[in-house]
């Protein structure tokens, strides 16, 4: 663990690490929501999960105007700092979901006005995956926990996958009735959304190894065993 | 201008001003050549654009740490504090696009082995307005310049139109020809890409009003016509 100065320094660096969770648990009520409301054609969820990005990008400016406070007046160094600047980054990209997340109740609300194409299966598990994947990035931020990290990165493969799936089935579907390729397009559109979360997901975890080990592992051909 | 307490300090901050915008005319070059290889079908230049990523990657790390040391070393005080964190926000939308043109090289390569769809003219003008945005968008932040990063912010919706107007017409090809299904959805594929490009530029450009003004004009409803 890093060792700090002071206590008021030590609490300030706690009410970062609640606010990221914080802020994570909203985004991931956000994903699990504009899913929902496209599964079940919930127009009113859907809107309520759209509005919901402003208190998600109110926590975005507030994180970031703590990190800069506690830059500035605790002056940090080394692990505190590495922490504090990852902070900074993890909030963009939880910012980045969120709108995401809004994508996804804006394509809901779209297909909520036209027949079902077909039970959505692959879309939810999808969502569980990112969305698990998300709140364990988050978990190994703050506890520093790079085994946990690199699991993340990790499962970024399954979401690949599916998402190839979900390409490959609805191709067929679209090829077989034309008419279905609006709707189609719409649902491909979700899967894309879902895999950038994923996506946002391992960048976070791709960030923590970095804070704790110094060393970058993104873009290495295989994942090593551990760091 | 902001004010320093010595001239190494301003010399080290030229240097991350300076390396900011070499790692942007390296995505700028990779955007234009994963187009290029796109529209000419020339699979050799899809393979070396997508090669290319492992240099922006080292320029993100690289700038990474050389803000950090910034950090540690110099302790810098309010409108500097800002800029070298933003600097570290810009490097990791920066390396995105970059990944953003690499997905633009896979899918040139996979069209390159299939029949032409029709000629490309609303890609590459989409993908020129995208570069253009980013050039701009790092030219505010090193000149500090929010008229300038709000006329980007406006760009936005330029972009959207055109990947709306793509997407309709891609849609209109396949429900005439499903055969045409698996080539449009990768060239549509491409028009998102640029879409995200347009967005990380447009990104870029909300930090530095964020930066200069110390307010967020993200997500309000209208942009105002001036900060």
């Amino acid at each position: 663990m890093p060792i700090h100065t002071d206590r008021q320094f030590e609490e300030e660096l706690n009410e970062l690490r609640q606010r990221i969770l914080e802020m994570g648990g909203l985004v991931e009520k956000q994903i699990a929501d504009a899913v929902r409301a496209l599964t079940s054609r919930d127009r009113t969820l859907a809107e309520a999960t759209i509005r919901k990005d402003h208190t998600v990008n109110r926590y975005d400016v507030e994180i970031d105007e703590l990190c800069l406070r506690l830059l500035a007046l605790r002056q940090p160094a080394a692990r505190d700092l590495r922490f504090i600047t990852t902070a900074l980054k993890i909030t963009t990209d939880l910012e980045r979901i969120g709108d995401r997340a809004v994508s996804i109740g804006e394509r809901a609300l779209e297909l909520a006005g036209e027949p079902e194409l077909k039970p959505f299966v692959d879309v939810p598990r999808m969502a569980e995956i990112s969305s698990r994947m998300l709140h364990r990035s988050l978990d190994a931020f703050v506890h520093e926990d790079t085994d946990l990290a690199l699991d993340v990165c990790r499962s970024d493969d399954e979401v690949d996958k599916l998402n190839a799936q979900i390409f490959r089935e609805l191709l067929a579907c679209m090829v077989e009735d034309p008419q279905t390729i609006g709707r189609a397009m719409r649902v491909l559109f979700v899967s894309k959304y879902l895999e950038r979360i994923a996506d946002h997901a391992t960048n976070i975890a791709e960030m923590v190894i970095f804070m704790v080990k110094g060393k970058s592992i993104r873009h290495i051909e295989e994942l090593p065993p551990s760091v």
